[in-house]
């Protein structure tokens, strides 16, 4: 490296040393997601993923591809991690909040990317923040086929980050989901979520912190733990389970839809799988909330809010028929998922009831 | 909504009402993006997309297809355009950012994904950078099958944003390309660039701002307009142009390898797709360089750094076998490019010798 009077990339704030080292460092984690359909080679311009593919006793092709893609970030999840110096869990999250979205249509989660952005690139830090990220891949079966990490030290304060993701799955087009084929007496099946997943921490950050003035470090007696730890809790990655659950079906699953309980809450996220002709009515109480709730309550966040903002314990939702409900859901526990009716489709105008 | 002491996700910085606004915004925009292989419905958890699909007078189906996929931002030229309050062309470098990473396997881009994080959402700014990405989308013959805004208030400092996308694209596998086949002899053909493209604003930023203190909206003649309208010059999108270059050929074409020149410019790109038996002779002066770049080096970068932080007006490259190269040059200028032999492979070591 120059020195002296001369610009370089290096004193404007870019430390490409620093993103050698990281390349170095996560190399081994990210190819652990890697299974016999990578193609990409090291250093390409592009990750390759073979989509068909034969080995000697595993042959898969989709006679009608469709593919599924979503985007998503974390939200001001990433200012809890940062305030705690905790990084290894954000990358769980970045990864659930957009496989469970691809999971919603029945595909299965093919492929990953991450886009990290921040101040300054230290090694150490941005390695824990993708070992998150290839953790999640692992747990929901996926490459991580790519990422950038942005050295931005003009857009994001020192210690501070943003990490953004992006998923990409397939689903043989007769076999994917679709909101149609919801029908009045289906029953929703909800499966428990880990807490406040990815989701209103702005609102949370305001109630607890800003209002409260709870210290993260603290232990909560409600919680079983510190404050900081149970907001960091990694959002579930509800792939396997659900997966499962369809696959042992060889034609049509009985279930009709699913929803991603995220920003929203039930009565923002459920309608997207409702048709015109359908309410879903929602029995408060029928699942235990977590106690992540009863704090934001306490501290000045009103249920009714809360159901508006929060997944309030269900982070995942399906519509069963109602002959199939048992099985699906001890599919679902059989997976160590927590499961159980939450409600019912009944004839309407696509809301949400939350009685 | 509700107001008074009760705390809402509202008064904590995240406007649900902002972001309708801007969906029914963007809508026809993006819509105008759509193929017919676009299934997804609005509202949606995730974009589906068909790969293979039958029309009545045209039928692709894919025999071994092998998605590509890349990630990328457009960096600190994020700042010129919040600092120039014009948001419709950074967009169009998001996707070519992305894009052309795709495009240097020989893929097909199919569809593409923005993630916009900004301080507050103001849908008319949110509006115009997403009409930038489904511009850019046009451009590039690709669906914009889903987005995501992320309203972090705590994050980021009010006007300011970010900015990442995820692009897809196919490639049959026959047809990939692969820096194996690169063969000393092969002729270097450079694409021009339109200036900076998305990389290297941190240094262009604390030479041209920091030190030199020009103003973006003055005037400069070196390069006929102002230094804020040169430097946001959206980055040129080559996949129409390199794909009608490619698809004239029945069989493999006679093009070995193809790089993208970003960050790190031709000495840190062109290792990328060089085999380890080879060098690159680059003949300085075979092209034109950009008048944005004779500023820089007025202004305290050297030559040498610049060679290795900026594109220096050689925005992509493709390795040609030499016998083809006029008939490839041809047919990237008849698509509007300006194209030129800039050197060629030979035996060595995989490194870039710049003469």
């Amino acid at each position: 490296m120059r020195q002296g009077a001369t610009l370089t990339y290096e004193n404007a704030g870019v430390s490409l040393d620093a993103a050698d080292a990281l390349v170095e460092r996560i190399g081994p984690m990210v190819r652990r997601t890697y299974g016999p359909r990578v193609l990409a080679a090291h250093g390409a311009f592009a990750g390759a993923f073979r989509l068909d593919y034969d080995e000697r006793l595993f042959k898969q092709n989709y006679r009608e591809p469709v593919l599924i893609s979503c985007t998503d970030g974390v939200g001001s999840k990433v200012l809890i991690a940062a305030e705690l110096g905790r990084f290894d869990t954000v990358g769980i999250d970045l990864v659930a909040m957009n496989v469970n979205d691809v999971l919603t249509t029945g595909a299965e989660p093919l492929f990953f990317l991450d886009y990290l952005a921040l101040h300054k690139l230290d090694p150490e830090i941005a390695a824990q923040l993708v070992q998150g990220v290839a953790a999640g891949c692992e747990q929901a079966n996926c490459a991580l086929l790519g990422g950038e990490t942005a050295e931005l030290p003009d857009l994001y304060r020192p210690g501070h980050f943003d990490l953004a993701g992006f998923a990409v799955g397939v689903v043989e087009r007769s076999r994917m989901l679709n909101p149609r084929h919801v029908r009045a007496g289906d029953e929703i099946v909800g499966v428990a979520s880990s807490g406040l997943h990815s989701n209103g921490f702005a609102l949370a950050r305001r109630a607890l912190l800003d209002h409260a003035r709870l210290d993260l470090r603290d232990p909560v007696r409600s919680l079983h733990t510190t404050l900081g730890a149970a907001l960091l809790t990694p959002t579930r990655i509800y792939v396997r389970p659900v997966l499962n659950a369809l696959r042992s079906y060889a034609r049509r699953p009985p279930v009709s839809a699913m929803a991603h309980i995220t920003g929203g809450g039930l009565p923002g996220n459920l309608p997207r799988v409702l048709p015109r002709n359908c309410d879903a009515l929602i029995r408060r109480g029928s699942w235990p909330v977590p106690p992540i709730f009863g704090l934001l309550e306490r501290y000045g966040v009103s249920e009714e809010e809360m159901y508006r903002v929060f997944n309030m314990g269900v982070g995942y939702v399906l519509l069963v028929r109602p002959r199939s409900t048992a099985v699906v859901v001890r599919a679902l526990e059989r997976a160590g998922e927590a499961a159980c009716v939450i409600g019912r489709v009944k004839r309407g105008k696509g809301r949400v009831q939350i009685q």
